[in-house]
């Protein structure tokens, strides 16, 4: 099965983005609003327990994500994907090497760039027309998340909550 | 904010439910297939914490629920809703009344009929017309669910856990 370790923000968080995805991102309707700290990755679903007791480990180091979401931001031209730009942390950082490090499946594909995607298979066309105008508005929101969750997904493409994990820690 | 708990089953079963929702399930983009054990309430923000270690409470009374969805049947003419049965059984019935009564908000509107909805929102000639096709092809899966959620509803109708509650208990 295929698994992802994310952080859901805040209801509000995940309203405003909802409502530029709702029309941009071809995701919208198998997940609500998150930021991916371990892609999605193939696991046994017997190796789900033994995942599972990981990432409750490093959820006991960290204390709740401070996060400041500061612009909107793109990945054009290696994808046409808009995004809630997440200020990077070390907080983030570590928490996303760790679970790299713990669930010792699948490599990080790209750098660690934290993010809210609003917008996704858009063609080059709708990018460049939607991009400038979404920048200008952009987004300024700080918030402290205290929870993690591991997510797996079902064969239409979306994803339900395996466990959830509150962030007690002090890093 | 709204809360409900459910429990979601295998992920065998949700990709089965999946397979009739994705036609007949107007709610079907908002939340993955789920078995409602208290329907959805209003509560505030503040006052999560709290109905969250209520839920914890209960979760430790009981063990994994054994489910038995043994039917495809219909709350025809109350609603046009189709659904997997899950039988009744005494552990059902005992967590969902626990739950109204510890989380005092919101009194059952309905018998408790534990199930999962595969059809909603049909027209009166698309539910007879799809209600004896699927009713024939019937079901009959047996499980063990470890675990139930809290969950919350965002402004779009979407879903998302809060948190997730291992039943560890002996009933």
């Amino acid at each position: 099965m295929k698994l992802s370790v994310v952080a859901f923000p805040s209801k509000k968080l995940q309203d405003l983005a909802n409502t530029y995805r709702k029309r941009y991102d071809s995701h919208y309707a198998k997940i609500t609003p998150y930021i991916t700290l371990k892609e999605a990755f193939e696991a046994d679903e017997s190796q789900l327990a033994d995942i599972s007791n990981k990432i409750k480990s490093i959820a006991e180091k960290y204390g709740p994500l401070k996060i400041h979401a500061s612009k909107i931001s793109s990945f054009f031209p290696t994808t046409n994907v808009i995004y809630f730009k997440i200020e990077l942390t070390e907080q983030l950082q570590n928490i996303h090497n760790d679970l790299y490090h713990e669930i010792d499946i699948g490599k990080p594909k790209h750098v660690f760039i934290p993010h809210i995607t609003i917008g996704r298979d858009l063609t080059e066309t709708e990018h460049d027309d939607i991009y400038p105008q979404l920048r200008m508005i952009g987004i300024n929101e700080k918030e402290e998340i205290d929870r993690i969750h591991l997510i797996y997904q079902l064969e239409d493409g979306s994803w339900t909550t395996y466990e959830t994990y509150k962030l007690t820690g002090a890093l």
